[in-house]
């Protein structure tokens, strides 16, 4: 490919637009453009880095059994309706109507739709397992979207569905996943880190996310140095920290006036807030529930959410807390609560002579008892795990760093095959659910997340197997006939040799095509100049590493096949 | 891949829903599967010759010059009103409004957006000529979707967009897409043919259709067996048949009581309808036109309409035509009328003493010249080419097909360059507009184009090119062990060998796997049977011709290669 001809238009400053370093970067290389809030064009350069990494994605999921397909982006609305999601998905689903009114939304995901071609078609356990798999556009109506194609409202979807016979085919196919995705993205050359993860809203049980390694990561990746224990933040644990039990003494009230922050009470009190409760109402769909953590912590909301299994869980209003509890929050606790369910976490439920709101503006208690003082409706982990907690697994403290989810695989169970009724017969000829797994790869998320994790001041630095073309040829002078000569002579035998290699045969200044060249994130740029003519070697400079060599001529296709190979494996 | 694992569920009867062959044997043979109307899932069968033939066009794209590169389908409704298509397009185009009222099209095409993307990224002619191209889903709600893939609402194509300095510019564009057009239907093993078209409400001037020729096609193709003439047939000229001036005759009124059409006309004067004049009155937009044409040719209104230049053109209502000449439809004519305009095809403005209605009802009007007796306001070619007329080139009689149009390259010129305001700085630094052109395949409606022109009452009859595999290895029987392994050491042998192969390992009868076989269309069937075992040979069935034969187990592999070339070649 000639630069000249290419469609890769650079620019100089950074956009106003671009928030992350990705985005900023994929602009301002030419590989993508913006065509509405969270809507991108993928110009040629991005195009190419999207195939490749879609072509990797295909051959790990033909390698695990998996069978490509392609489902429709507009989905009617009935299938929706059947599961429920249809309200669900609220004002994030994309909808329209047909001109014969009939309702459609243009997919967010393919449950609905493949667990319904899968109960049309298939009927045996012999047919069974089954993985199939498609990598299209997905949709999903941010109210905000931004970071570039990190929160797109159009992006593209490498999504997998597994049915299986029971728990058990499921668990291998999941595992079958599991490898996969590890695959994958090792294949891209990226650092990443599986974790055990939150399901959210697409349900079922055990779910692990895939995790980009970047300093600009959104998501919080907590992990064991010692043991393999690795988890997204939201859904991590960490080994409670009980202390001996003491003797319980009588329960006291005190005065605390203005005192009602957990650092102003445990300050007044000369108590370590590890003495304190922290006493937290919410809302869960309506119902007002408490939630107890100890006062050091922070509470994790989505396990909450999990555990009460609602569908919207907000803080309470502090008018209806107040309203209830007859306190203002600050002195909410939960002795005397009557007609609220009480979560407590672990590490409350075993407090001695603890410290909570005495739910009278202006007073706490000294020597709440948990099962004495008050009655837990159940004990569940509710803290937000922090680095240095101990590790649930081995107990040593937890490390943190930030990552950006590329991938996410689910055991769904039977939540979509029992909506939808997805039975098959059985070796007895006995009707059962089939039994499901999904399985996602942010595509053009993955390609944001390599930039985030690979680039400098001067641009993106590529992995091998994902850039968009693998070497660069400038010659410094295009006013040089000579030079011309030579570099086209070597792009030729670069082409002929079958490397990815373009020329960059504009008539501007050197300096402006080094810098193109380090923006766009070529690995290797060679540069043939006056020493070419003069000495006969070219300048090879490695972008991650910014070595520089100089290669007689004659060897520069090998030199550049054996750099590729050692960039490709390092 | 073995069939046990494939997804490709076969059906024994013809499912009601199909209308036309293609789609019949594409939902019998698993290849695909409605979602809704008009939308479809396309199963790993389908979704493999969809990928060849996508691997076909980009290669040709790419050779070609072109530059890949991904537009989104979401598309805000703004650059459609500065073209004025968001009107014109009307109910054809799905519409919705994101969660914050934006509204948006899901693209039915994309000339608005890829002209704002070039206006904004190139500015010099340094720049151009630019060609660059998207495989994708297209959106066109139409009324009563049908035939399958033939018509869908959800449908594949890939889109090139040529972007030049001028005229001559884009005539070399075209010229390259047409021979790459030819190259991409000859490499998908097609019989086709390239006709002269209407740009239709794509705008611009010439335009070329590409048809692959089938008996079930909808578009009737005019071609010249001696030049090299061809066109649609809505675009098709013909020689016109002027007969020699006659002396005119004075104008005479009859008296042609309840003798209305032309052949009733015709036989109550006992003339020829080559005699009579054809009188149509067309509402354009609401104005009332009238159109001449010899009463033994049907009319082309495509071609009046594009003359008229109207968005909306409709036969008149007999009421509106009556209130305003003063007889009923039957006996109207050109002699007489006032402030309507006329237009005539070259035959009629040519005659002499001809017949034509009186606008008297149950008058006709002998010795009718035009010229003398009623003004022409424009003679233009109005006439529907049938098979036999005369060939426009060289005088010939003409042949016509039945073909089904897959692809369609138009000259835009610069109609959406001036609507969006794309222009470049020329040598001179003068700021002129871009010249375009736009070049569309429809992918999916290849793939039934394909099936239409190749099936036989069995199945499909894929071309090499395009088959989804190219053999598939049957063992008679699954419980004869010996034969089993066989069946699996040549499936074994013919994937070593890079052979697209597919055992049926199915524990079903060999005739459900020989129908199943036939009806999907492999393009070879390898027979491992009792013969096998006995004597060492196995039959190799070739799906085109029917011919069987038997092959040393030995030469298998060879055989196949020879065979699949041969059949390619063909």
């Amino acid at each position: 490919m000639r630069v000249s001809q290419l469609l890769a238009p650079t620019l100089r400053e950074d956009p106003a637009e671009a928030e992350v370093v990705s985005h900023r970067l994929m602009l301002r290389a030419g590989f993508i453009r913006k065509a509405a809030a969270g809507v991108y064009t993928y110009l040629p350069l991005g195009y190419r880095v999207l195939q490749k990494i879609m072509n990797i994605i295909r051959e790990e999921m033909n390698k695990a059994g998996g069978q490509e397909l392609l489902l429709p982006i507009i989905q009617p609305a009935e299938l929706w309706q059947q599961t429920g999601r249809w309200d669900v998905y609220g004002e994030e689903m994309f909808r329209l109507n047909d001109r014969h009114g009939r309702a459609f939304c243009l997919g967010p995901t393919h449950e609905e739709i493949i667990t319904d071609l899968v109960k049309n078609e298939i009927n045996s356990y012999k047919q069974l397992p089954l993985l199939l798999y498609q990598i299209q556009n997905k949709y999903r109506d941010e109210k905000r979207p931004r970071f570039g194609l990190m929160r797109g409202r159009e992006f593209i979807m490498k999504d997998l569905y597994s049915f299986d016979k029971d728990e058990e085919g499921m668990k291998i196919s999941y595992q079958k996943m599991y490898d996969a995705y590890s695959n994958v993205f090792r294949r891209c050359g990226l650092e990443f880190r599986a974790v055990e993860a939150d399901p959210g809203a697409i349900g079922g049980g055990t779910s692990h996310e895939f995790m980009v390694l970047a300093d600009s990561g959104e998501a919080v990746v907590v992990y064991c140095e010692k043991c393999d224990y690795a988890a997204n933040r939201e859904k991590a644990c960490a080994k409670p920290d009980i202390y001996e039990k003491e003797e319980m003494q009588p329960l006291e009230l005190v005065h605390t006036p203005e005192v009602r922050t957990i650092e102003e009470v445990a300050g007044f009190l000369q108590l370590s807030p590890k003495r304190l409760i922290k006493t937290l109402f919410y809302e869960a769909d309506d119902r007002l529930i408490c939630a107890l953590i100890r006062g050091d912590r922070e509470i994790n909301e989505i396990k909450l959410k999990n555990t009460v299994g609602c569908l919207h869980l907000k803080l309470a209003a502090d008018e209806r807390v107040a309203a209830v509890v007859g306190a203002e929050t600050g002195f909410v606790g939960p002795v005397g609560l009557e007609g609220i369910d009480i979560y407590a976490d672990p590490e409350v439920a075993e407090m001695s002579n603890a410290v909570a709101g005495a739910n009278k503006n202006g007073y706490h208690y000294l020597n709440v008892n948990p099962g004495r003082d008050f009655k837990v409706d159940m004990v569940v982990d509710l803290r937000l795990v922090q680095e240095g907690d101990s590790c649930p697994g081995c107990g040593t403290p937890l490390h943190a760093t930030k990552g950006i989810e590329v991938g996410q695989v689910f055991q769904l169970g039977t939540k979509y095959s029992e909506a939808i009724g997805a039975k098959y017969h059985d070796e007895h000829g006995e009707e059962r659910l089939m039994v499901m797994g999904c399985y996602g790869i942010g595509v053009s998320r993955t390609m944001a997340a390599a930039i985030e994790q690979n680039h400098d001041k001067d641009g993106i630095i590529w992995p091998v197997a994902i850039a968009p073309f693998h070497v660069v040829v400038i010659p410094v002078s295009t006013k040089e006939e000579e030079q011309v000569q030579v570099a086209e002579q070597l792009y030729q035998e670069l082409l002929d040799a079958g490397i990815e290699v373009v020329i960059d045969d504009r008539a501007d200044r050197a300096g402006v095509k080094f810098k193109d060249a380090d923006l766009i994130g070529y690995p290797l740029r060679l540069t043939v100049g006056k020493r070419t003519i003069e000495e006969g070697t070219v300048d090879i400079k490695v972008r991650r590493t910014g070595e520089e060599m100089a290669v007689p001529v004659a060897r520069v296709t090998e030199t550049v096949r054996q750099l590729l190979q050692e960039l490709s494996t390092s």
